[in-house]
This record gives C-alpha cells, structure tokens and sequence, in this order.
C-alpha cells in the first residue's frame, strides 16, 4: 500500500477529510480508529446526560465526556469535535432545527459538553478481518447501516425518561450469528454483541414491519440476500432520541447518523485501557482497589 | 440508643444474626451496611456471568467478584459469604436442587467463584432517611417487597441469552414519585432511580395481572392503600433468572429472595469510592486517566 492510500486510514486523515468537507456520507470502513456518537448538550444538563450513559451501557457506551467549552477530544490528538464529523443536527428546545449541517462552530459555547459514545462501525471492521464473508454489507457498500427506534425503553434517568433503545440491523444467515455474536462480544464498549436476532428478535423490538416495508427510520437501506435473518445491536443514536424525548431547553447538537467521529485509539486500546466507564470520583486510590470496588 | 441495640446495626451483626440462625426471613432494614444479592457460579462460568452484570447494571450492578473458591468478602471484615445469608438457594444444571437452605458450604468449592451485586435494601434506608413518609411498606413491616419477572428481555450476553428483567415492587402515592425517583437516584449502585410506574409502567413490564391478583413470583405481598400506584426497580433476582434460563452445568448457587448478603460499607462509600464497575484490566494507571479513558 502506498503512503498516501495507507494515511487515509488513520483516525487523523478520517477528520481532516471530513473537516475539508470531502466526505459528507457515511464514512464506515475508511478508517481503523475506534468511531463515536456525538451528543452535546448544555453544562447544566450534562450530569443528568451523563446518567442515562451508565444505565444503559450498551446503547450508550460513554468513552469520553468533553470539559465545558472544549472542542477537541483527549482520544483524538489534533481534534476539533465541532469540525471533524461529515455531519451534524442541531436542536434547538429538544426539537431538531437543522439537520446534515458541516460543523456546529458557531453553536458550541463555553457553556456546551460533549459525549463521545462507542459505534457499531468500530466492530465492524472487527467482523470483516475475523472472515471476509461476516463483512456487513453496508460497510462493503459504503452505507451506514439501517437504523431503527425500537419500542423497548431505555432504563429512565432524570429528565431522560420515556426514550426507546435506537438499534442498528445488518443480515446475516443463521449459521453465521453465533460467530458474529461472539466476535462483536469483544467490542464490548462499541455496543458488544446483538441485543436481538431473527425474525422473532424483530417482532420483540417492535421494528418487523417497517423491516418488512424496506424502511428505516435512520441510515440507508440495505437488501438481504435469499435466507438472511436480521441482526440488531444497542446504537448510539439513542442519545439523539434520548435528546429529542427530553425536549431540553437551549441548543443541543448531534451527529448525523451514519457519519462519525473517528479517534485515534484502536478497540483493543479501548478494551484493554481502563475501567469500563468513567469513575464518579477523581481519583481511584489503591484503597478503592484493595476493598474489591476497584 | 444503648450499645447493644446499636450493635445489631452493624453489617457484623446482621451477618453473625445470619450465620447463628437467629435470622431466617428478610432482613431488611437491621443494618445500614450495603445489601448485596450473591450468584454463585462455576469458576469456568465466571467470565460469562460478568458480561450480563456490565451489560445491565440496573439490574446486575457488580459490587464484588470473589477470587476462585474464596468465601469471603472484601466489602465485609470477617465474613464467610457461604453462611453470612439467612437462607439460600442450590441449583444443579440450571434447576433449583435445594431452596432456602442455611447456608452452602459445603457446595462452594474451590472452583466457585462469587458474585456480590447491589440490592434495593440499601435505598429503603435512604428513602426513610429523606423522609419517614416515604419509609417502604414492606421495610415497616420486615418483608421483602413483592418481586416479580418482566417481559423485558435483559441485553443478552453469551450464555446468558434469553432472560427477563426482575423487578422489585413498592407503593406509592402519584405525587411522590418525583421524590422517590430523587432520592433512589442517588443510590446508583444499588438499581439506581425505578425503571418504570405506574400502572402503565406495570402493563409495560407485563407484570399488571399479576399485581391485580396479589399474586407475587418471589418475596412477599404488600397490600396497597388507596391511590398509590406501583414503581418498579431492578432487582438482583435477575441474577436468578438469567442462571436458570442458562441451565449452565454443575453447581450454582444463589441467595433466597429477600434474605441479603450485609456489608460494612456505607451506600455514599460506595457510590463515592471507586468506578462504577470493576476495571477489566488489574491496573488503572495515570495514563488511562489521561486519555480521557478513566
């Protein structure tokens, strides 16, 4: 691989090209850094943000919480959150007021904090090394995989109550899903394993009929192949519903499905690094260890 | 108060009242040490069993993982976890074998590894703490709450695939919802703020016939008084049911709904000391937290 051809596929080039504005789709697969949801929201808001994170891990992986005001992430060297992702959506009173904007700048004020989430494109590249043939064709297709609002609701937290976990599907034969499943297992602050599969998995999450329809409520469409049942996995774009069912006053921001921060840790940093969430307290003493809650 | 009455407030005296026998009922409200549900499972299980309790924390907020074949818990001086519950339960390839026995000594081997997991008798002290009207029911009358399995299926992990949400029950009136939301808020390892209320919470839960016949699946009934409407929180007898509905093989081990596993520590400890779940790695170094990571 040439140079060049090789540097597009760090995290660093990921942003640069969608700071330039020379990628404004779903960027999956162009990069092998962990991806991130975006969710900005006012600092008064950010300690009831932050609780809906820690109740519902799967959906809503948190990897890094911004200090007030700071545009750029610890994961990232060079970053500049408001610039970095292809697209964004603006919400103005929890009611979306423009959506698949280039950067959200001017919108971020000393008074605004982020939260980077884990995406199911960073297992993505996962299940495409594992085998060729588990490569999500979105991925292969350069689309964002179809989304979904489910009717199962998140575990409530303060203001954030009455949002339904937001899943992400892609097609696999039966006989392949234990092997996804356990190679998305590893991935575990990307979302981890299915949280439903097959037919009878779609039926549960209340999403069967519009999979039957070929809709989507976010993301693209993607066609099965004769045999192919539905995989679904927890998707960060709960937080924006999270966002819109809390109707938070002022101006919260978004990514735009499908198109992600991308940092420039890989999974295995991610995994390996640090405790699973953040910690409460500032310090984790060896005391805090030594009594088994460390 | 005199020294002895004193006394039987201590996480010390809660477990020896257990281990001598003088307590074979629930054991809420003796002690203002952390309760603790406990799953008991093959060594060979250990690392299956963890990922469900990361995966739904409100639920299955691991407090503790014992080392292999240890009976003592880190959280309580002293303690031999195998007889410091007033009563457990004995499971042999995923079927109940002996309920409510003493204690499980003799089961717990050198290749058992224990599973200490937050409980709702930590936030009834709280609750009666912030104020005596909000006292629950139950803890005035000495009962577990009534506790019963959702038809919300938990995040599955590995093995772990295919069980439901429980849930512990409390009333309360309308109007102090809002409170009582607050102030279990705060006790984030110990199931946090309800997952749902109100009759339509109950019809969400499909738990609504059951509370309408009296009917409980495990603890005790609680009669409402007029106008007070159920609030759910998630109960460590998922535990329970995700070992059941697994059918791992070999001995597992679980305590008896509503007889708990008492601590030496404070809720505020722990909700101040450490991360909210265990590290997957053994250290947590400066350079985790510098990433942002920790």
């Amino acid at each position: 691989m040439d140079p060049e051809a090789e540097a597009k596929h760090t995290g660093t080039a990921a942003r640069l090209q969608a700071r330039r504005g020379e990628i404004t789709g779903s960027n999956t697969g162009i990069a092998t850094g962990v991806y991130c949801n975006l969710v900005v929201v006012p600092q008064e808001f950010a300690a009831d943000f932050r609780q809906p994170c820690l109740r519902n891990p799967v959906c809503l992986p948190l990897l890094e919480q911004t200090d007030p005001g700071a545009r750029k992430s610890k994961l990232a060297a060079g970053s500049d959150i408001s610039t970095d992702i292809p697209r964004y959506n603006n919400y103005q009173d929890g009611k979306l007021h423009s959506a698949g904007v280039s950067n959200i700048t001017a919108q971020w004020s000393d008074e605004h904090v982020g939260f980077l989430l884990g995406c199911s494109f960073t297992f993505e590249i996962g299940l495409a090394a594992a085998d060729p043939r588990l490569t999500a064709r979105n991925m292969a297709e350069g689309k964002a995989p179809p989304v979904y609002v489910t009717s199962v609701q998140l575990n409530p937290s303060g203001v954030f109550t009455g949002a339904c976990m937001v899943v992400s599907m892609r097609w696999y034969r039966k006989d392949d899903i234990p092997r996804v499943r356990a190679v998305t297992a590893r991935f575990s602050r990307q979302h981890g394993e299915p949280v439903a599969w097959g037919w009878e998995g779609a039926e549960y999450l209340g999403v069967a009929d519009r999979l039957k329809a070929k809709a989507v409520d976010f993301g693209e469409w993607v066609e099965p192949v004769d045999g192919e049942v539905p995989v679904f996995w927890g998707c960060g774009v709960t937080g924006e519903i999270a966002l819109r069912a809390a109707k938070i006053p002022g101006v919260s921001m978004t990514h735009y499905s499908g198109t992600m921060f991308v940092t420039d840790l890989t999974a295995e940093e991610v995994e390996n690094r640090g405790p699973r969430l953040e910690p409460l307290s500032p310090a984790i003493t060896e005391d805090a260890r030594d009594n088994g809650l460390a």
